[in-house]
């Protein structure tokens, strides 16, 4: 079994680098924060024997070697990098569990047949510089590493500028060909199903597709008093009817249906002038392509049956797409295994949320441990997480490795 | 018949102070604009005989004496301050409209027994200060010259020291007591009615109750993928509901019921968090009492029922009110039948915006003349209008105030 406290305690000495006065974590991607954060990271895991290499990306990887050299990796890992408002667990409670699976079996002196590897994966938030989940892409070929060494953030710094400042711009040959056996990412739920339920363990058996797109409507500004209803052409009202319809396209698909309208823009946005335009971003989620695609074509319907109804112009353009993921059945039954043997209450669930994961699982055998966040707050400085739950994910993790790196 | 050609040259002369490069004018109260639009109609004015008095407020008084000196004055007007992206014709068609009957009575050697007065106020438009309709509302004692005075711009600048420094402080006294015989406003429509109908000229027969409210939506914020529906507090989603309500309410107070919201913030309006705050605006208007007050309660109701139903608080605050005012029946069937008198196609309207005519209602006998502007549009530098429409208005105004004045 792990030691909680010496996770709880690493997980704090982390948290200290970016600390925020509200209790939170503000270490943005490629900043000297990050910097400070990966070298502790790197003065932990080489302590514990690891030998440690970096990337042309910047993904760290610490290795403990395995009996087997032939064997690739059982690898583990999440991300150190965190929203501007973030929080003490997103991301680096993956990559301490992973730190702490070691520094267990080196405790007890085990030794396993494959490599143990831990991943500390380059810009997971997305926050500094886009796209999210920047590391793992390149890992998985999703994109190259060209297009996202020429990211730049808002003052105009490319990653390869901010890797070459920070002295992680890594030698390490990027990609995954061959070299994970399997990969593990222990996570806060980042939602309330878990804590809703009382379960300790989240069993997460998918992660969701997501479909992300810009609507545009466009009517015809007037003033407010002297227009009559019938000769409106409201932008806001069609926006209106759109977001509730969002709503009811993602309801219908429960249980694991979303549909979010997070943003949305008025103009001229003045009390008594009839809004002219509107512009919202449309956020679908689904746990298949059959129900994702379905989602897709009863948004499109929806918009053009508003437009002819209402005389409002409607645009929409899909702007981000990843397809639902689900996880490999022979982990996910070793970790819903290894919660009930360990006593734990466990439950399956599916990833809501994108994660580094969702990428590995695109080259590697790929799981996903959750565990409770409270009221399943997170990217906010309240994000918080009992100490018994993190040391109860972490134990299915160890086991989880252990039965896939084998003994 | 007034000369339309000179009412148009008159226009035309005044846009060019404070024109904008897309064909608009940009003058706002009490600026040095203000100023040189005041000083060329006063030098008009006395070009024309008038004696011109300054009020305390700003407001200007062009007086042609009549033979009967116990008279109280046959009064129009409007206003020349203009919105930041503002038209030629909003306000300035009123005034220049008043002086274009001094001139045609000029011209035909009109002597009247009530004197005629045309009244530019100050600071309708209430863009540089609150409140609108700041001039004729101290004349109509609606609230006090120093209450009025006190108002400052963004800058800090007070109405009193703005009108110090164009030197339009002046000593005439405020207020109406006793003064006004009748009042005329004419307007552009600012809205679509009279040019759907293909009619020259409205006979306005009231202007609309209006009641601006506030109301905040408190939900809780959470992310939109990890999230499932049923566990939600999205403030934008009953937001939404309650904006297709406010149309609702409207609607069936058909065909004068006026519902709008024009103005809606998300919080914290990021794609993929569930917005856990949104401000918006409720803009109501109806055409008496007992149909105001009946939208107000039924807002009220909406409110309380969304809130119960989707556990998001909802607080709901009146942030201005305008009872609705009809105008005195004599003048507007004097208006009709002038109008039908001159060949002119007339059809009675409402005023759905609020005017200076609506504070002078209060205090005297009053009525107003609309004409069409171009699709309905104004407070805007595309505003537009006819120049035998605005001559057509301009007739109907001589004639219902010759009436008024008698000969
Ligand atoms: N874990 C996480 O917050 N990912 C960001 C992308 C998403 O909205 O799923
Ligand atoms: N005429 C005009 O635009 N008044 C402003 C107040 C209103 O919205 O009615």
């Amino acid at each position: 079994r792990v030691d909680g406290r010496r996770l709880w305690a690493s997980l704090m000495d982390l948290a200290a680098i970016g600390a925020t006065p509200k209790g939170g974590v503000c270490r943005l991607a490629l900043t000297d924060l990050d910097r400070q954060g990966r070298d502790l990271f790197v003065r932990w895991a080489e302590q514990a024997g690891c030998s440690v290499r970096v990337d042309g990306i910047g993904n760290i990887f610490a290795r403990r070697a395995g009996t087997d050299p032939d064997r690739p990796a059982v690898m583990t890992g999440s991300h150190i990098d965190t929203q501007p408002t973030g929080g003490k667990f997103d991301g680096n409670y993956g990559v301490l569990a992973g730190l702490e699976v070691i520094r267990t079996l080196n405790a007890a002196r085990v030794q396993t047949r494959a490599p143990i590897e831990v991943a500390v994966w380059t810009n997971e938030e997305g926050s500094r510089f886009t796209p999210v989940m920047m590391g793992s892409g390149v890992h998985a070929g999703a994109f190259t590493l060209a297009h996202a060494l020429a990211q730049t953030d808002a003052e105009g710094v490319s990653v390869q500028q901010a890797l070459q400042a920070i002295g992680y711009a890594g030698q390490a040959p990027t990609g995954a060909a061959g070299t994970v056996g399997a990969y593990f990412e222990a996570h806060i739920e980042q939602g309330p199903v878990l804590e809703n339920h009382g379960k300790v363990v989240g069993v997460v058996t998918a992660a969701l597709g997501q479909r992300w797109y810009n609507v545009r409507l466009t009517g015809m500004e007037a003033h407010a008093g002297p227009t009559p209803m019938e000769l409106r052409k409201d932008a806001l009202l069609v926006a209106a009817r759109l977001v509730a319809e969002v709503n009811r396209i993602a309801t219908v698909r429960a249980p694991h249906g979303r549909g979010t309208v997070g943003s949305l823009q008025v103009f001229p946005n003045s009390r008594n002038v009839i809004p002219g335009q509107v512009t919202m971003s449309v956020d679908l989620r689904a746990p298949d392509d059959v129900q994702l695609l379905a989602m897709d074509q009863d948004l499109r319907a929806v918009c053009e049956r508003f437009a002819q109804q209402s005389g409002i112009a409607i645009d929409i353009e899909q702007v981000v797409s990843f397809p639902p993921q689900p996880f490999a059945p022979p982990l996910v039954e070793s970790i819903r295994a290894h919660a009930t043997d360990l006593g734990y209450s466990a439950m399956d669930v599916v990833s809501g949320a994108g994660h580094d994961a969702v990428y590995l699982a695109r080259v590697a055998p790929t799981a996903m441990i959750f565990v409770p966040c409270a009221d399943g707050i997170s990217h906010n400085e309240i994000e918080s997480a009992e100490p018994e739950h993190l040391e109860a994910g972490c134990n299915v993790l160890l086991r989880a490795m252990l039965a896939a790196a084998e003994i």
